[in-house]
């Protein structure tokens, strides 16, 4: 089992970046998620798709933003307790296709104090697909945020190796 | 069956305001949707959720985000060619609870012409639970984004009538 980090306030820098495992998006799911969340014709199927701004079925940009969060969550963005959005930016510039293998690139943009929360993270969020993967960090990207973690759970130990956990989870 | 009104570009104006139908999020279904997108344990398990910073069990933000979406796609945001986010922020002030019922109350802020993209329009989205029922644009919201939807499809008509739709699909 590929074990990864598990990071702790300190152990975080801006321009710290990390790379996501891969999630393949499936055909069947992506119509699925649709039929529950976002039932419009160019999710459900191929030739409302072809006929709409899409040119082809796409994936429902929640399902690509719900597939981001599992790969931060599963191993991508390994915060001791864990990955608690406040907000931020979305965007989808490109849609998310069958059969598209997604990633996600992040990069630490700041780490801010505050008073009623003791320490916050700014966190630049990518997500690319598998014409990205060079490490490019262009416009190609499928998702795009600023999301702010609650950072501000205590070691419980005194120890200076970094505390590891599973990513069976991992596609 | 309830039917809305379809909506073409000259039927909208800033300050138009919108009110969905309701969602009851199901305590299954917020821990099925976590283990599928956001594996972390406040949103699978009582006693894990009580220990957190969520102090009892809260469904993922994309998870709420996505009902928003359905709320929307189902009669929430009737607009003649569909709901096609290109971005936008969102934040997620409370969390979210099984047996919450929400709404989205939706409020055009402007509505933009490009020369890309025919006509866009901004649209202030709102997400309230049953504590927020009483109209209020306050801070109780679940969800909040500027939502800018192409709005560019030419009517294929000319009726003055607008279109109807079926909201069976609505919870």
């Amino acid at each position: 089992m590929a074990e990864v980090a598990v990071l702790y306030l300190d152990d975080l820098y801006a321009g710290q970046r990390f790379t996501s495992g891969t999630y393949l998006m499936d055909e069947t799911r992506i119509k699925e998620f649709a039929l529950e969340f976002d039932p419009q014709p160019f999710h459900l199927g191929e030739s409302a798709a072809q006929a709409s701004v899409f040119k082809g079925l796409a994936a429902s940009g929640w399902h690509t933003a719900a597939v981001a969060m599992r790969l931060l969550v599963t191993g991508g963005l390994p915060f001791v307790n864990g990955i608690v959005g406040l907000g931020g930016e979305i965007s989808w510039p490109p849609p998310t296709r069958p059969g598209d293998l997604l990633r996600v690139e992040s990069e630490i943009v700041e780490i801010t104090p505050s008073r009623s929360k003791p320490q916050q993270g700014v966190v630049t969020v990518r997500m690319l697909n598998q014409n990205g993967e060079a490490f490019t960090f262009s416009t190609r990207r499928f998702w795009y945020g600023n999301v702010r973690c609650d950072l501000s759970a205590p070691r419980k130990e005194m120890e200076h190796a970094p505390r590891k956990i599973g990513t069976s989870q991992l596609a």
